[in-house]
């Protein structure tokens, strides 16, 4: 972020009704009206954050922590999540999801915080020749990346996986998640009770997986790899390519009281179990 | 648009003497030396507007109901027409024509204000398989949409069109329009006398219909399919997709005396007439 | 096939031990050395059908009922299988399936015998906005085609399928069969516990399906779209696009004792079973 | 043609009924049953042409002074045109226009034999830079060829065309073919009185013009040139890019008897009218 | 530049310790701790300068008669170079080169500086069908551009050169520059002794060479065009296209100290040498 | 070839005065007039070799030890050289060079007989990460394969070599061959003073060496690879990848009587000077 130096912190006057706490000049600033800014977010010089317009729109909402780079414009009706980070001079047309990293005009997410890609020298999983097949554990409580089998002949390739004996579950049911834009985010939530097991039969995709504590970013990128979410993880896809189809086993029937969709709220249950 | 506001009303020092009118203080608004702006116009906070330049550039003019968003920039040499938008954070580097919505950096064309899509449900014109042959009335005094008979088959399709039968005129002139940068935007006139008659032979245009009062946007996406503009319509053309090639059927021979290239002459002849 | 007439009906000396019958002159064939053709076979005029070779080929075989075209050219090594067809002018470099229909130079698999794609009017599973959710029998025995729900939105599209509900069988096991070469056939066999159910999940496939007495051929050409095989079906994939990934679910583990693989010995054990 | 020797002069006996004159021996030509080889043909060592077949297509059909290369293949079914030519080694599948040139596996056409593509030396149309506007004489009586002007602006090109003035009629009727497949031919008539105007609008398209006496082949690959087709003039299009579109303007709404759809009856009636 | 007036020159506080001279206030520019701007540098309205920041990117430094253009942002880490321009809007996110100009959202070099193209009107060396064989100076002392002959067939084409005979010396070294993104700038530097040959063996690279008095720029796009650069020399590559192959010969071995890699130095060597 | 059998040793009669030898009957051949068929030269059933024809292309020559596979069309004007091969169904359009194989429809090189890739398992010199720098000998006299220094960044690659050196002459000439059809060969020729240096800078070539005994084949396929030729090699480059540039170095200027372009001459003065 621009500068950690104390004028960057915003705090606002009581006369703003939705924001607490004092307020210290961040040079060039403008906060619309009826902006939402926690005390703990981080305003740089120059930026503009847009109040209620007249389509409707809400005054953009910036949540815990989240950091606003110099001369960047969040537009109204915008929500940058926990610990999100707009880079400077971005122009931010659609909210951010809690931790991501977003840059451009129009801003686009080119990563999470704290996120460390499984591509690192030590447990380098993406090193096509060495892969050894079975799974490897992450940094991520019960999260395990899997490669299988691969056969190629002259006919084509045949990548295969077993249920129980290699993947952890018998599924319920399988979803197939296909011509996404590059520029979404899916995912974004964690279950209570299913387990999920993904694959990128097509394409590739990123995918963060979050247990509350640790991160790890994933890049699924062939047919014969997969990663296991056990229940209580936060996972997030984006940076899908554009001929991308993830395959999702499911180890439950779909239940939608089975879905927690709100970050914060799940690190609280998170906390809660621990 | 950013804020209705009163704080987003611009207000200038008497130094400047092209613009009439009460001031409200628009945080952090740069003005160079020399702009011009209409005092209808709307800015929102942080936005630059450049004046001349050392290279020759007229300073940045601002006309009636324009409204620009919060942290664009208008480049010097530009101006952004009668109820044009630009959308927040854009970097405007060329003019922007009457009632265009504008975004990114540097901004492009996205649509025009207050002009709907034929696309609503009631009269979807797009719809491939149901569209019947013959002609319908737009929202547009006298502009129609026709369909042709396409007649497909192992050897390649036909399209047909006859002239006065189903043409509301007979030629005397046709013109092509073709390798059209697709941020490029053509037509912006009327005619006092010359009909036209408009097919995108190749690929796609929309096409921006307005009689002064209402307006309507008719995609043109397929040889078999066109639409009339009876004189004292202005025209715009734009979104050409990279292949595109615009036949145009024109009533008459060329008259440069026929054009209307002013939009608000073009309403003020239109509200004379009425 | 070129001509239905006697003289073109082939029959072979005895000094040719694998050929019985009596010869006619077919004018300009040539037959190699220890050709292998069955005496219900047809070779056009003028077609070239070689024999074993200096590098260790065998003899060309023509089974039972295959047809020649003129002037075609069948390599050593080649067996063209029972019902097959070579169409005038291929060179065909390799072995033809029982029952299908090849062109080309070389030589490339373009159709089966008899087998009814399901596009025809009554049964046409393929008209994307009109297929009812659930499935529908094939003429091929328990071959049943299913369609799955798609829920498209603007962030991508999702297809589900319930294990059990929709699909007949828990799956112990799944494949992905991807980057098959288009002329590839895959499949052709059968098996006599395991069921199998195939989803295109990218790109198209197209699967050939046979209980022994009728023959289907279904389009896979859609993620929310896929076809059971149970036991006892023999079943052929071709005409893979070039980005096609085939989904298989198996209600079985690998068993390598399930397989029929001779389509002789299927259709005996089908007439042994009735 | 490979050889002018007499013994590739192909003559019948009488007991093939169609087929009148002597036989000379053609080492290795297969002649299927019904076949009817006019005697002015020439046929090349080792072709093969089909005679009925058992899917109810007539047998093959040689027209006047036609010539069959060596080792090609014709089909059931097609007619090989008055003085059209087949390359050595090509796989005829559907019939071969009058005068056409064809090779290949299927076999495509390349030219039209004594049609000289107006890109000789000394009338040379094709010189981008060189061009004069307006239009000049071909070969072919009273066929004209038209450049008009081209208005290149950083918007985009634009290309005007007047009637009466430089096109020499007003039209009745317009109409636009596209998606034809390469190897497709569409034309192959003349009218009695309606006069045509071609443009490629976009892509290419290959024209061939003949008055009965001679033949010119015009490539038109820009939207600023057109080629005027008087009636009794017999037009043939060709080699369509994949990307091409054929406006055509008509001097005359359709009238189905005002084709000329047979080219010998077309000569006739030019040797007549002389 | 935006504005050459007065009030965009930039006027610092004293507890900006690196910055000299007078101040001037610039409207809404924010300037980071510690920021290090030459007094000669000139800065549009509006303008972020970030400062040193949390993960040990140096504060952002404006060297000599660099000019900042309104609204731009100059992230932590940047050096623009002496002489460079910044467009209004852009957001820079690495360093600019001494004289280079760079606009958009990440800012891209779209040129350089006082740099002339050669394609201007009396010296076009771009126009294919007229370039004489042979060598041309430029404005630049000693820069020559050379054609070379090109052998065209139908079984491909040649260039070739000579060394000392067409090309100025006898090569010790040659190097090969590829895979180079189209956003990268390379080159950057002069030499003491080495003299170099450019061509550009496939696709396209501007070059520009610059004696410390005068420079231009030299679009290599075709095998057969080759730019001499004598010692003394600076020299700038850029605008890769993708498939671009940069064929350099060097008159020397390679020799680190034989490099000027800091375009300042460099303009004091030429002086002093003057 | 299809088959060993002594009926397919073509031998002729004396009537056929450049022939030698005795007439076995080859089922379905047709000689051309004037062809020269080596005694030695093996041809297929079926086969067509056309005489000279119409246009004046001569009889087609076929080459001691040439094999024409069956049902393969060779036509005028072509000569299939030394030890060539044919195979069978191919169309053969243009000449064949001596120890080249060729198939399709027109006919391609696919490669030379006897002529081993440098792909061997011991000499494996494709492996992209363990090639050490510097040379190795292949089995051809005196050639040696280079490896040179790259040096990617995130800036692009570059790839170095220094003359005398690494590679062993200082160049007087270099040359780009460029724009090469797929189904070209060039090369075909020795020198007896020249050395030369070959690089891939983009794309692929095959390159065949051969000193008069043995032969080998190198694929260039990367810009950091070459292969030295000394005076009295015999190169053939082929199999060019679309976008393939070659670039040669040559010891000596170019002199016409420093070729050998006849591949039997260049064997007998290899033999003379053995």
């Amino acid at each position: 972020m621009v500068d950690a130096s104390d004028e960057l912190r915003v705090l606002f006057s009581e006369s703003s009704p939705s924001v607490e706490g004092s307020r210290i000049n961040v040079p060039g600033v403008y906060y619309g009206q009826g902006v939402n800014i926690d005390k703990s977010a981080k305003i740089g010089p120059n930026a503009v954050i847009l109040g209620h317009d007249e389509n409707g729109n809400q005054a953009a909402v910036i949540e815990e922590e989240a950091e606003i780079g110099a001369n960047a414009t969040i537009l109204s009706g915008v929500t940058v999540g926990v610990r999100a980070r707009v880079a400077p001079g971005s122009v931010v047309t659609r909210s951010v999801p809690p931790l991501a990293i977003v840059e451009g005009n129009p801003a686009k997410i080119i990563g999470y915080v704290e996120t460390y890609s499984s591509e690192d020298p030590t447990i380098n999983i993406n090193q096509v020749d060495s892969i050894p097949l079975g799974f490897r554990q992450t940094r991520v409580r019960d999260v395990t990346v899997h490669h299988f089998n691969k056969v190629p002949d002259l006919r084509g390739s045949l990548s295969v996986g077993e249920f129980e004996r290699e993947i952890p579950f018998v599924p319920k049911r399988y979803f197939l998640v296909y011509d996404v834009p590059t520029a979404e985010v899916r995912g974004e939530h964690a279950h209570f009770q299913c387990g999920q097991f993904l694959i990128a039969v097509k394409g590739s995709v990123s995918v963060v997986v979050d247990d509350g504590d640790l991160r790890d970013e994933i890049l699924l990128d062939r047919p014969q790899m997969g990663v296991y979410l056990p229940p209580m993880t936060w996972g997030v896809q984006y940076n899908y390519s554009t001929d991308a189809v993830l395959l999702v086993f499911a180890s439950e029937f779909y239940d939608s009281d089975d879905y927690i969709r709100d970050y914060s709220k799940f690190l609280e249950l998170v906390k809660r179990a621990a």
